[in-house]
């Protein structure tokens, strides 16, 4: 299941073009398709939807997402779903 | 709709001289026209408005705004609309 | 009206010797005259004055800044004036 | 018991492949099994649950977790079931 | 009024041996004689005195400052008479 | 009783295999066994416990302790019991 | 009585094997005689006492503190006689 995860960057490797949970350290939630990274984990998403719980609060369509106001990014679906 | 985009800087780079949204920690957002940037995320926006959900609450004009105050941008029409 | 600036710096070197609206990450609001600024963003402001909205709170003169202490720089009449 | 740690980041070594508790600044605690890390303590986990206290809170699934979010880390199964 | 002050630390140059006051983040403020300082702007005041709006609230003597807690420092007697 | 003093870091290098207060800024406060440290005070506790005053609150067991969270660190027997 | 402080480092080094008065931003006071610090402040402090006011609050004996904790470092005799 964690196939080819060796370092922390490669998850969001094989996250690309999937939908991904980013949490915030605002409290804020963002749901989105991961398009790029870079080394200061920056993001930038498409689709992006900021989340109050399982509501959709707003839709940003594409965002850039400043990495050091992130906490955790999490690609499974598992967490997306609820 | 995410043709180019292969670095997380490559969103700003196609949106200069388009209208972003920048969602700012303070809680604060500013919505301008995008003049220009740098690596570290300095911006300068043109017609700057900060705003209180969808009502303007102060015009700013020509505005530097420093990166390391900013959570994320988003130059997708949909998020400026509401 | 945004002619020359390429880089966000550009809208600083073009205000100095203007009136500036400077907005702390602490919610204060000085306004002065730009004298000078380097690039971590300090500031020397002359004829400083800490503002609530409109009124005038401090007169605090010739005043250094530090730059991590800035959340957005506004030399446009507009934001100055209301 | 320790045998073989002479640096802090030995220890986040020989948890590779075990479940860890970590702490967060923001209050929140994840625990999973760790994956990855690189220099910056940056972390992925697999099989993440959000705790409140004893309770699962959120499953997760495989989790990005950036190192500048973490106040500590915890291997030890004590600390897991306690 | 402002002679010579091309960049930032000049500012701080020129107040060498005078009063200054200094806002820290805090909201502590802090009036003293400026006797020495680096690129960091950590500072070094004589006969420092902390400040609640025009009281003394406590003498503190020699004092080193560290350069990141400070939000503004104004060598301007107005600023110091109030 | 100070001996051998002569740079900040000597203190945790004697500390090294005795029980040590740490005091971080979360308010919260661990007691263990300094087992390894870094120059970024990251360290290695072993038998942690979290500290409400003077009561145990949770078993940690072997820990890893981000440096930037930490505010002291006191290795005196009379800081640990009280 | 300011004599020989050029820079700022100068005060914290003729004030070794004297008291201190720390200042932290978590608005914790600390007195206790110097022993060390280093280019990041971090500081080695013996018969560390804990101040609530002119009240000592808890007896920390040797003690490591990080630089980037620390607001003010005052070892004028005045400060810490209140």
């Amino acid at each position: 299941m964690a196939n080819g995860i060796e370092r922390p960057l490669d998850l969001l490797n094989i996250s690309k073009g999937k939908e991904i949970l980013v949490q915030l350290k605002s409290e804020k939630q963002l749901v989105g398709t991961l398009l790029a990274f870079d080394i200061h984990i920056n993001i930038v998403l498409d689709n992006t939807k900021e989340m109050h719980g399982n509501e959709v609060k707003r839709n940003l369509g594409l965002t850039f997402l400043r990495g050091d106001t992130i906490v955790f990014i999490s690609p499974a679906s598992a967490a997306i779903k609820g």
